[in-house]
């Protein structure tokens, strides 16, 4: 290609790109200068994702990952009731073949936030030895009622989530929806105590959302609605345990005052997504009722190693 | 280090982090929350830096690596004349020693941001097979007069820099400093009508700016003040090809009307820090000026190549 290509690359993107008020300025410049509602405070994340590790690129295709790299991010705004609304996309692409590789992704990313009216405002593009590595940055705002935090949970509050879970490592987990329009529909109707997105696994992010919120939970182990992949899977564990500790199943765990709780399992407003109760907020302990028995509730999921 | 490494990583992180008034929500939850100032727009950048290409870690150490990948993210911010507050870190750590490696990352990120009152408002931390990758987004916002642009250069300014170039892989690649001060000082002192910061080589940037800008410029090649570094580096090119050609000086190259420029030439405002013109925007055609010659500009510099 020779020494025009990423200049090219940054043109071929700046091309791409759908105009949005908001977007002052966009790719090209040293920064992009966006214009935020006022008054609101502005939510913020980042998500990386490597190759061999949170995707098979040979496996999945490139469009695919790019779409998950950018629905990872968006599922954390949801996780906020937030509104996204810009994003910044940084790639180290391998050397080979890295400019086809790029212009894929990228219209796996766009797909995802053109259907969340998300800008794509700048980033980096680099090549090197190395395996294909995304980190995306999302900005947004939250809505009406601010942002919902995990730290904000009550004892007594019920627990409750969207869809199903368990065995996304058969295809959810490169296909899922973020469940941006259900957070804020379910921000307007309820008074919704705290939320997060399950990326990790439902033990591992409740023991996270209770860390935060300084209280414990019961999960019911009867109602935790199971996925059909959950079943699939396989190996030697049970359609629950694959429900309780797989990852990446991106639905949304949430709490709130348990008589808004019964309204809302009663008038199931999430047009083609199912709520369900699963568990309680408590004062301290984590624990799983299963057939009358209340166990400890193990931490199980997924978490990066280092040594 | 077992499952509990990464949720260990985000609280010795947690209680490494300064508390800001700006951030309501620092790491931890699914975003951050941040209250920028209101009226103002959004600044954000975000740059990559990998291991073997943007710096050996081997030979570099961690942790002027972590500040490195934190300084070349301010310099974007600089670049805009803007004063940065919030980053998010996105870390991809070789699987063996990840730990160790992140806290002296993290130290040079925090040694970097500390400098410039800038808070770490999250991120993410991943270990893979692959090499080091670091990926950081900046968020800031303009000084009084607005950000400045690199598309706003007019025929007749003079074009000038800050520093001096050429030879920056001896060293100043990795310790070089952000000119966030000296880009608000000169914005302050004057109408700057654009700006870029020298990251991929005079010659190529400037060719960047002047795009931007649908302009021409001339350089003056006796004026360009060539680093002490570009004499050392032993190789095939002249001094002068090194101040053209490489990149990574991290300095200020911007216009202004030509008038402003002769006073700020005599005033020297930057304590430490010389400003030289190094040449004058036209209305088309880069060229360079030496000994009487004009010739092409040609765009030497840094490109990430892909095939």
């Amino acid at each position: 290609m020779g020494n025009k290509a990423e200049l090219d690359f940054v043109s071929w993107l700046r091309n791409q790109t759908t105009p949005k008020p908001w977007v002052t300025v966009g790719p090209g410049d040293d920064t992009a200068v966006l214009s935020l509602p006022t008054n609101k405070p502005c939510l913020v994340t980042s998500d990386m994702l490597l190759d061999g590790s949170c995707f098979i690129l040979a496996e999945a295709g490139a469009q695919r990952v790019g779409r998950k790299a950018m629905n990872v991010n968006l599922s954390d705004i949801a996780a906020m009731a937030g509104i996204p609304h810009a994003a910044l996309v940084s790639l180290a692409l391998p050397r080979n073949g890295g400019k086809n590789l790029a212009q894929q992704l990228f219209n796996g990313i766009k797909q995802a936030a053109d259907l969340f009216d998300t800008a794509i405002v700048g980033g980096d593009t680099n090549s090197w030895n190395g395996p294909l590595a995304i980190s995306i940055t999302l900005l947004g705002y939250p809505g009406p009622k601010g942002p919902i935090l995990r730290s904000t949970a009550k004892p007594g509050d019920a627990l409750l989530i969207t869809g199903q879970l368990g065995g996304s490592i058969l295809g959810k987990h490169l296909d899922f929806n973020p469940r941006i329009a259900e957070a804020q529909l379910l921000s307007q109707l309820t008074n919704l105590s705290s939320m997060i997105d399950l990326s990790d696994g439902l033990a591992l992010d409740l023991h996270r959302l209770c860390a935060e919120s300084k209280c414990g939970a019961t999960l019911f182990a009867d109602q935790i609605p199971i996925a059909e992949a959950a079943f699939q899977m396989n190996d030697d564990k049970t359609p629950l345990e694959h429900a309780l500790g797989d990852g990446e199943d991106f639905e949304l765990l949430f709490s709130l005052p348990a008589i808004e709780a019964q309204q809302l399992l009663k008038d199931q407003p999430l047009q083609g997504l199912r709520i369900t109760q699963i568990g309680e907020i408590s004062k301290d302990g984590l624990f799983i009722q299963e057939k009358g028995r209340k166990l400890p509730l193990e931490a199980l999921g997924y978490i990066h190693q280092f040594d």
